[in-house]
């Protein structure tokens, strides 16, 4: 399971706060904690900085880059950012994201190309998020399609099945999950990935929904997930899941977690 | 979800000596609480009590009707035990097991057709428990017939993919979801129905290998456990694996079950 680490968003008020007087102690803590509870990217937002999301990100860049060997998911609405971006960081970053919206596909084919990334490609078009699994899917071709004749691997693609609230509607649940088993099997080798909290919007118990919901999603196949690492609830379900969908051999995984007393009940 | 309560077994302490010295009581109690719970059928299992074993399922019987409304799963590996107790209870039970093993098949049918009943069916025959999907699917498949052969509709098979540890082989996990699924397609209206324990069989924090297991059960689409429903982590696994699987129209058994103080994070 690829980790990405979330927790660096300036939507969060000590992450705020600590890009607003350039603390960097602040987010040192924070990324060499990620890194050490198994974050295989570090994703960076800076998008709630309107004005100075560029310099922001290039600051956040430096200071984690400065801390830790995990490489960066750079996460922004805006192409031209995520270009800077691209160029100044030190190790293949994971670009977040770009979408089957014509549009926002050409603007960022200048990121994609400007030099080895992962990618994430959200499965909406102009015509939104997809109600139906068959429109998933569409927008899923397109993006395999298109990415794959810039020259990105396969594997380096990373199909996010744009998970809906199941408060708004109880098919969207399944409409994620039945996406997520489409796509493993109409594009072998492609990888899928997910952030979660969107699907136990309006619900109580939230952190269990989606705790849940991850477990559900490995079932179905997904590869990745934007998360908290220290959520050791979640973390210790990532495990176990794996462990129970065959993805670790010999229980080897699950086994070491234990003796690290990783694994909370 | 059909919850069947396994906590009435003489294997557990508390209710051998209940059963030991007549104390109608902790029986009393136990069954109330777990019909409170939600069970939809208290399964009775007194197959330690060797010797005893038919009047000591008589006795416990007669505790639990005159106690709940909820009907009993009657769980022996003793024909004649089980022939004895389908004539004798009030409701129509639940009858825990049959094989597709020949012989047990054979012994098994003068139970099924004494009257109407529910009929757990384990895929295994006398090869064994199967190791591989397409072997389970041929016991499923002459469980299917044979039962239906007999007129028991089949809304009322509930087969059970014979769960292994994956401590003993990491393709046990995928072994089991995969036969859910399958038998799912394959039998359309048929149900399925599984004990948990033996899948953490040898591993450190098994109820949350059997709590995290039970979800991706339902990710595959499995209608039945057999498990002890006072578990309250099992409990809110379940109503919120079935809220994101679909299975919950608005969300309202959820937000029931949140408003009774039910969920536990």
């Amino acid at each position: 399971m690829l980790i990405v680490g979330e927790r660096i968003n300036t939507s969060r008020k000590g992450v705020n706060e600590a890009v607003e007087k350039r603390g960097a102690a602040y987010i040192t803590v924070d990324v060499h904690k990620q890194a050490q509870a198994g974050a295989n990217y570090i994703d960076v937002n800076a998008g709630s900085r309107i004005g100075s999301e560029m310099e922001d990100m290039n600051w956040l860049a430096e200071v984690i880059e400065a801390t830790v060997e995990v490489p960066l998911s750079l996460d922004s609405p805006d192409p031209n950012v995520l270009l800077a971006m691209a160029k100044r960081v030190k190790k293949k970053p994971m670009i977040n994201s770009t979408t089957a919206e014509k549009p926002r596909f050409e603007a960022m084919k200048a990121v994609m190309q400007q030099r080895e990334c992962e990618v994430v490609a959200l499965c909406m078009d102009e015509r939104g998020i997809p109600s139906e699994v068959d429109q998933a899917l569409e927008n899923a071709s397109f993006l395999v399609k298109n990415l794959t004749q810039l020259g990105i691997p396969i594997q380096d693609i990373h199909l996010d099945p744009m998970i809906q609230p199941v408060s708004v509607n109880s098919k969207n649940g399944p409409l994620a999950l039945e996406t997520i088993r489409r796509i493993h099997q109409e594009f072998p080798g492609v990888r899928t990935i997910c952030g979660l909290s969107n699907v136990s919007y309006g619900l109580p118990h939230r952190f269990l929904v989606n705790r849940t919901f991850m477990v559900l999603c490995i079932g179905a196949g997904l590869t990745g997930a934007i998360i908290d690492p220290l959520d050791h609830k979640m973390m210790s379900n990532i495990l176990v899941a794996e462990t129970l969908a065959g993805r670790d051999d010999y229980c080897m995984k699950y086994l070491k977690a234990n003796r690290a007393g990783i694994l909370v009940d």
